[in-house]
């Protein structure tokens, strides 16, 4: 699948906003950015290449004005966090949602290393069959998890997270970053032609822009990123920031 | 979707009458309020915007006399209270049944937080999707629940439990009142555009229509209420009262 | 829906015949009542206004002789008694069967409080809908069960099951007797209008025929037997002299 | 549905051949009865009225040739015995399959007593609707079994699942023998007119012929045997007494 | 199915490469073979008759270029080893896939004596079913395993998963080696017909071409294998020399 609409200059920089579902409002919000407008005019004005939200939030603001401005992945599942034993998502939204939204495509959580990671993984499978049908591109959001993966973060740990996520057939993958570009290089490889964004809040350190410029030389395809964006006091002038070095690294 | 069918003045009162499935009848029913009628009368007479029942008891009950007298939001599913981990609710109708009964939306709960809340969660999108179609408001009873809820009035519960709701695209929340209006006006902002009604027996004090009408400067849409209602000796009057705050507060 | 078919005078005397699935021909049958022609001739000659069977037997004993004699209710679940851990029932038979086979209703076992009642109420919803379509009248063999309810014949629990059915829309409910007509009584205004017939062995003494009459005092609308009538032995006297109380009480 | 393609004066003796599936082929076969040609060729030369085999044996094995000279009753579900707890068995082949393979009849195997009994009942329910339309004699392995089930070959045992298999609706049960004629006569009753025949291994003796033909005086409808057949040295000749017996008393 | 297509010489050599799911980038690759041109280059230099891929590498790699050089088989199942307790693999691509990619075949990987088989043999005959409609040839991975399973090398183990296969009705058997041709050929006789093909790393020694030619004695059709050869610094020529022991033995 062509990913080119969710790129600026072959890159991707996406704001992700699913925080409310996965951690709820009261952990990551505040009277700001509690309000989705607030997203959408920071993704546009912040100069994203691509916007990912849940299906009630696209429903009510991924109005007209935004579909000319800013492409939407449409997450189709999701969990929260309130019951630590939930390891299993649930489909929220499915291909004929995304089209009717205006999505250009379709993200997806899978947990590789999870009790009865084969439900998601057969999930994501029926969706993607018909994602290429409908010609949205499909993200999956790739991190392993479970009772023995000690260290998500771990090199072997995420190279095996993309390859699982390339062998599904995603045309990207945002996963966990390892936290140097050496080791994350090998993660790139692993994920045999999916492009690979880093998912942008662990293991990036204070200086951020320049950690993440570091991140780019291992040949991955860009970073998706929600609250370090949009908690900033300043977050428009550190979302252009951040496109700036994504685009032009 | 729009909701006005089933407002006043841009405002919700909905009697709420499905304690026969999950409480059974001894518990809150006498030989008068068993009556359907009794409460279907009392919708009528007592000013509602709306009333929710299951489908047997809308089947019997919501005859021609009524639809053109208050709105139906038919409950989709269910369970009883008769095994305490029985914590899965049934879908005991679906939205041709709703549509064939004359309703103009439905309601389902969900429990975030619950051991396999993926299950509601998925099943409503099934049925929010069908809704969409057939032109049907969407009201979920979002309840938090389960074994890490220990408080589930608190902020940032009935918070989560309104985002939950909204992240998954229903028109109207109806949550627990978190007992104060200023609490109540974060779970307001969280639900990010879907209407919230509070639930209304629970955390409203002896002098009730005074509650609530603190209640509604949360900038909340309205109530819905049940037993506290037609278990008054003078119901009629009494929802009348109600009526009144919450569409002129 | 109309339930004319299977009354005579307004009242319902449904002979069931399911034991044998239920508990197995060694524990209720005899040479003579293991034969399937021995009742269906004794639901004729002993004036039964309706008959329930499993599928089997009605596909090979419900021929076109008996189907001008006796209405069929065809049971559509059932279980056997080989497992107590098995407290789920299977479905054996469908709409479609009910149709060819001439059954003018449907039977179905629900059991409020056993773990998992929702995949039982969703079945059941299933069905009732089609039914509803096919203009079957809906049988509900309602009897609370679990490891919650210590008395499956207390006012409460009947109660609380009659009304589930009703909820569910079920048209008639066949539930435990309490063992006295005043608390019957609330369990017949628990139904909300779908109308209850006794399970008519539990709960009634030596006394039949007078338990019976007394029964129906709590404006019930009648009563289903089996092994109290077949293993008698002259049953189809018992039966008369049982259809005579029912009809004309 | 009529049950004289599989029958040769009435009776019917099946030969079965699903061994290799659920007990492996080191436990029952040799170097020449593991090739199914060899059991097609002493079905058709021991005079055998039907044969029973799984789909991958059949595909290959039931040929056009033999179409015409031993009708075919394809097993539909089965399991190994590779791991104790593995109770379910599997749907390994369906009506359209046993439609295409030129079968008359399909086998399926229930086991009365087991924990989910319920799940066979219903996958037979279902293919005993469409093999029906098709026209299809079906076979039912009654083989109560489970925790709680101490002798499978009890009368009250035998005739318990004989009685599941007709409520069912199954043209034919084979049921295990109780080993003697009087106690299997009250299993043909139990069974209301399906067709009984005796699984042909246990509780026959070392006069084999000779206890069949006792077994036959109970009124069952013949006989299903594979090993005690084909493990014989001069297997065909068993077969043609064994037939003699069957067809004959 | 005529499965001529992956054959040369009436014998298969297959060149999986599902490592990537199966046992994760980290564990069987390098720089170089993490790249699947580099295996496409294999299978075509190397004189395989087919290769193997999962459905996301097969979409990318599987290029027009390479169906006409070398045939595919579809992996159409598969899990990680990231969760020991995970014993069910997910169904990732279907016939569709397989079609859309230009494969000749489908593979599927089921468990015998794995808790819950039943799954993946009900999963594999919807396949099945399908891959014969389309004219796939369809190969499974039977490997036995579970927790009664102490040798899957054992001779009784691997013709039971060998049997197993047949049953289900798959053209060409992928097992595990039993060590020594005489065993193997009771493996080969219990396929009943289905070709049998060695999975080509266990138990094989030192003298790698030797033993493989050892194994063909027993009347197998070939061998698949991955790591074993590209993993080998000189892959090409190793390959070439299996292929021709494999084809002119």
């Amino acid at each position: 699948m062509d990913t080119s609409k969710i790129e600026r200059n072959g890159k991707i920089y996406m704001l992700a906003y699913d925080q409310g579902l996965e951690h709820g409002p009261s952990q990551d919000f505040n009277d700001i950015n509690v309000d989705p407008n607030f997203i959408m005019n920071l993704a546009v004005a912040g100069d994203a290449s691509c916007v990912a939200l849940q299906y009630g939030i696209a429903k009510r603001f991924y109005t007209e004005e935004f579909k000319s401005k800013v492409p939407l992945i449409l997450k189709l599942n999701g969990k929260t966090k309130l019951n630590s034993d939930n390891y299993l998502a649930a489909n929220i939204a499915n291909i004929e949602d995304a089209v009717n939204l205006g999505a250009v495509g379709i993200g997806f959580t899978i947990n590789p290393g999870q009790t009865e990671e084969h439900i998601a993984f057969e999930k994501f499978s029926l969706l993607r069959r018909e994602a290429e049908k409908a010609g949205l591109i499909t993200v999956l959001w790739a991190y392993a998890r479970g009772p023995e993966i000690s260290n998500p973060h771990a090199k072997e740990i995420v190279s095996y997270a993309a390859r699982v996520g390339a062998e599904l057939g995603a045309d990207v993958l945002k996963v966990k970053y390892t936290g140097d570009p050496e080791s994350f290089s090998w993660v790139v490889k692993s994920a045999a032609g999916s492009k690979v964004i880093a998912s942008g809040t662990d293991n990036f350190g204070e200086d951020y822009i320049g950690d993440v410029s570091k991140m780019l030389t291992s040949k991955a395809h860009g970073i998706a990123v929600g609250r370090r964006i949009w908690q900033d006091s300043d977050a428009v002038n550190l979302s252009k920031r951040l496109a700036d070095v994504v685009y032009n690294s």
